[in-house]
């Protein structure tokens, strides 16, 4: 995206990129059938879980003014109107924390101000969504998001680790908690003397980690060896809301024996008791509020303001991070424009806005990602078996899925539709057979493990549609009726599942990698190499790593820092844009800069592959292999948001540009095949294939130093 | 060892071949150093936490008249016996729970009948150890051990499942109890009313959940990514004690703010309190036990007899498995005889006797096999690198290796020293060398990869010698004196325990494995071959390999059931030696022989092994590829208690026979290499090198049956 500031163009930009593929993202959605169900799901759990804990935190804090209702209800809303007229269907919105603590902090300022009280206080808080509303729609049509591509992984990943620290922080606090005497309770009561109190911390214990553990296991199961592959891929795409389920399940089974009041449970008033509604007509009172107010609303507007350009618009760019291949354009300033409108609406309305949110987002994206390999694989496999059904050969076989392939595929702003896709390993595959003496002669699976050698070609690919998004935030609508069943949920198991997103989303953030790098053995850094494709541990001294990485360790830990003070905290999101300068003006003069780009390197761009793809053993044992689909899924997809192996060095184009080679590029299988193989820990022919002199410089950089 | 009853015959041999070795038993174990404090921790963990558990149990059962303090003097004083006198010393005694079953069912006899009261209990328990120490002898003298070769892999494998289960249901039925009133205990205090009560079973869940998955994980330390080598080393020998220690220690974390009893803790009387050795002198009063008694004590004791010749021979056996390669010989018959006099002295000292223990006595293997290696590994990587420093070439490095390895072998009753050792790798790896043309070069560890080589070429040896069994037997003494210490581990901390070893034993068993494999998806069964070298998977049908497995499980159910019935269930063994006459007569009507030789096969032979420990990728990858050590020891030695893989198709002798040839074949490293490149995930030589039929069947057996 180029960095222009005529006014508008940003948005007309926008608007006319994704009304191209306006229809398909909803056709495309409607074809998917029932198995969007999984990320529906999946998303929908780690959308309504937060925001009804945030709900209860805004309850303690606002005595009672704003509740789970209202957060879930402004998550709802403006989920649904962002997943039908907004740019980014893959943008998941809700109330975030920040949000939290602003209007925690409003809700003090107003309540000690006799002008205001408690009661005016969401009606002021109406004018300070208003000025927001102003600045939002300032800064979209102004073009501000085009500066968008200077957050570099550097700010990216610091604001990514830092959004775990929160999630991992809230999960500790929240267990802690549990065994000391909430507040506003009556302390008389059974459950909170001293030997229930301790009963419920350890009961507590048990639940949080139960579900931490079972929720994480299940995410791997298809990697699992014991059960059928579809009880596998069952649990891996509903393993962590089934958790959930278990879980509270299991803490209804000492019952009989205790207080009702353990273990501890959401608490929320239902939407239909007296008074929940008293909120909705705040536009009556906005009127009654002091102009002095009126203005002085502007403050803390600028803070949200700033708050939320920073948010959405990276939240909005990890889930179009480049490795997605993603195929639709980008939408930054017209869905900035978009969140005015809806900040607007929630201030009348009187609940708190929602705003793009982080790891929703990405989660999101890799689970559309999860979804469209399944999607793709099923249709491929099924056209190879009807094909050597018909005693076909290997190039007939290759002809039909490169058919099918092209078929799923819907070009719609591209100019050249993307004809490589599986062209090449067709070639290398027919080449593979005729070595083998099968090319003419009917195909059959003993010597064509079908299955396998799709999972081998086919690229990352997310099924971009704005249908797993709204029917999320439809059913985070639908919580506000199903109150009185989610306040069965034990609060522990809530713990248990914010720490659950802390950890679920560290692997694939370099930086967390780098960190974990520190500790590695100096015999075992080779392995991080084999893992993650990071091209920096080649070619940049260990001793740099460090020091770059104690850096950002340190500054996250001040960031980390400021979040605790009461006020100022707030602000964070300025020191993670203040990077963008330090990154540009500073580092370089410490680091060098090559050192620096392959550390803050966007993608993982490999010398040119000589020719370890086409020695004779890796098709051996690709032909002669079984099939063995979940790893690699879960592999590409849960584990590494890192980077995208290249052949050549060119330079990516962004996400959201025009089509071009390179886009093609990313997804020729070639490129592919070395990633999976190394995957399964396959290293001979990664390491024969490499330059000769890598065996001998890796050493000193590794084995030797630190 | 032949099936010989002529009298006295097996001990004599059995003397003859242990009397030769018995210095070296010494000056080998002081040889190692410190080093033997690792597996001689693990080990008295390993034997004393049970035989504590199993002294809480007896003093429950015998209304205070056996405490722990007794079942830990029985095991120190049998240990140290043993291991100085004994035969064989991989052999580990201790108090063991069908002993425990048996005297409490002695206890609940004679306190009803008025002649002998709780009062000359313990005398008639003396006669009983008489008569089984006679029938102990009878059979030592004729030679009953020589058909110990009868119980074949089904018999011991079923057996140490079963010992397992049992493990595990004490565990579960310890746990339930932390949230019951415990017996004899006043239960108006305050730990024992329903908060407390709950509190202390959740409580207890935290720390035996926290001891079993921190256990289980430390036992893999040495694969881990992160920290020092010599740190990882340090946890994986010694995590286990040291996880004990911690959740000790976490369990006093809330002390101030619950009452004293909670969690509960280990409950015995010191040594030093009143009354607790007025069971010493048990001697005087057996004369007061009528004549009638003496008599029928010896009905009890046939059933101790069985018992304790089938626990005793397994134990041994299992603890000298073939895939250990031990190199000095068995000593079934006058272990036996030993025992019967060590019963004899239990019994007029008014002390339960011990017995060769499972599953502690092929853990003191393991862990001996991992110990052997370090010291070999450790020697041989120094003297390479020596070499190494004085520009030596290739083959002058393996020269000095080969004088190293020899010196540390001990060719005690061996009539040809095992010159063959490292010969095989020294001629390919020089092979090697010379094809990348750096044989008469001096080597340097960039292209040679001292370590990394070192692991490939040792095979699996054990450390045999008596010093880690006489020191765990005099630190279970210790704990005698200890015992105010010891009664600050948690319960809970002790069901964990039982679960840990329970579980730490599973793998390499081939019944489990077999098991698993049942539920195991058909496209990944594969994967069961690559990791445990299973003959039988290749070559019977599976539908077979489910109908037998079927079969065991069946039988392993019936004897956990038969351990439920009050009195029968001592006699649980003989069940599992009706499967000797089973195994022999009844099986081979229902399965073809050479599928049941093939499930009930000792060891893995394979075909022979074409060329691929030669092809040059291999090579090249052992090259450049980086130390790995970790991983390789724990496959090796904690995971697989499998199968050896072998090349050539011929039998393997006993391990305490002669030396042979096929001995010699064992210690080959060409024979390990393959396994441990497989165990790396490094399939594609493996494959290739297969025979090229395989491919075609395999997927016929695996991929559709099922």
């Amino acid at each position: 995206m180029e960095e222009t500031f005529v006014p508008f163009r940003g948005i007309k930009n926008d608007l006319q990129g994704r009304l191209l593929c306006y229809k398909q993202d909803w056709t495309g959605g409607l074809r998917a059938g029932f198995r969007i169900l999984a990320p529906t799901t999946y998303i929908f759990f780690a959308s309504a879980i937060p925001v009804i804990s945030f709900g209860e935190q805004l309850e303690r804090n606002t005595d009672g003014v704003l509740t789970a209702v209202q957060t879930l209800a402004s998550t709802a809303l403006c989920g649904i109107i962002h997943s039908v007229v907004g740019g980014q269907p893959l943008l998941i919105l809700g109330v975030a924390e920040p949000t939290v603590i602003m209007y925690t902090f409003l809700f003090n300022f107003a309540k000690d101000r006799p002008e205001l009280g408690p009661k005016l206080f969401l009606a002021w808080t109406g004018w300070v969504c208003v000025w927001t509303a102003i600045l939002l729609f300032l800064l979209a049509v102004l073009g501000a998001c085009s500066i968008i591509n200077r957050f570099t992984r550097l700010a990216g990943e610091l604001f990514g680790l830092l959004i775990a620290m929160l999630f991992m922080q809230q999960a500790i606090k929240g267990l802690v908690d549990e065994f000391r005497l909430p507040e506003r309770e009556n302390p008389s009561l059974a459950e909170f003397q001293p030997p229930w109190r301790f009963a419920n911390g350890m009961f507590a214990l048990v639940l949080s980690f139960g579900l931490l553990l079972t929720a994480l296991r299940s995410r791997k199961a298809r990697s699992w060896k014991y059960g059928s592959g579809s009880l596998r891929g069952f649990i891996a795409d509903y393993g962590v809301p089934l958790m959930v389920l278990v879980w509270t399940a299991i803490s209804y089974a000492p019952a009989g024996s205790i207080p009702k009041g353990i273990p501890r449970r959401l608490f929320s008033p239902n939407p239909w008791s007296p008074g929940a509604y008293e909120n909705w007509g705040v536009i009556k009172d906005m009127v009654k509020v002091p102009v002095l107010y009126i203005i002085g609303a502007f403050i803390p507007a600028t803070m949200i303001a700033v708050l939320y350009y920073f948010d959405h618009s990276v939240a909005s760019q990890l889930a179009q991070q480049k490795e997605f291949n993603l195929r639709k354009p980008s939408s930054f300033h017209y869905d900035l424009l978009l969140l005015g409108f809806l900040t607007i609406l929630c201030g009348l309305l009187g609940i708190p806005p929602s705003n793009g949110v982080i790891p929703q987002s990405p989660m999101h994206t890799k689970s559309l990602a999860t979804l469209k390999h399944q999607l793709l694989r099923n249709r491929l496999v099924s056209t190879a078996r009807k094909c050597m059904g018909k005693n076909a050969s290997m190039g007939q076989v290759y002809g039909s899925m490169q058919e099918a392939y092209q078929q799923m595929q819907t070009p719609l702003f591209y100019q050249a539709p993307s004809t490589l896709g599986l062209k090449d390993l067709k070639d290398s595959t027919i080449q593979m057979a005729s070595s083998m003496g099968h090319m003419d002669a009917p195909v059959d699976e003993t010597v064509f493990d079908v299955e396998k050698e799709i999972d081998d070609l086919l690229p990352v690919e997310v099924k971009e549609q704005r249908l797993s998004n709204l029917l999320q935030a439809a059913m985070v609508g639908g919580c506000v009726a199903a109150m009185p069943l989610l306040k069965k949920i034990p609060t522990s198991v809530l713990w248990g599942y914010f720490a659950f997103m802390a950890i679920e989303n560290l692997p694939g953030n370099q930086f967390w990698e780098r960190i974990l790098l520190l500790f590695t053995a100096p015999s075992r850094r080779y392995k991080v190499l084999e893992e993650y494709h990071a091209t920096f541990v080649e070619t940049v001294p260990f001793k740099t790593i460090v020091v770059f990485t104690l850096f950002q360790t340190s500054y996250l830990l001040v960031c980390f820092g400021i979040t605790w003070v009461p006020l100022a905290g707030v602000l964070f999101p300025l020191m993670i844009m203040a990077l963008v300068p330090v990154r540009q003006y500073i580092l370089p003069k410490f680091f060098k800069v090559a050192h620096l780009q392959d550390l803050d390197a966007a993608e993982y761009v490999e010398a040119p592959a000589v020719s370890f793809h086409l020695s004779p053993e890796r098709r051996m044992s690709r032909a002669t292999s079984f099939a063995d689909d979940g790893e690699v899924l879960d592999s590409m997809i849960t584990r590494s948001r890192g980077e995208i192996r290249r052949t050549g060095s060119s330079k990516a184009t962004s996400s959201c540009a025009t089509p071009s080679r390179e886009l093609k590029g990313i997804q020729s299988p070639r490129i592919y095949s070395p990633r999976i193989s190394e995957l399964r820990g396959d290293q001979s022919p990664q390491l024969s294939g490499r330059s000769p002199s890598s065996p001998r410089t890796r050493p000193s950089n590794l084995g030797k130093t630190g």
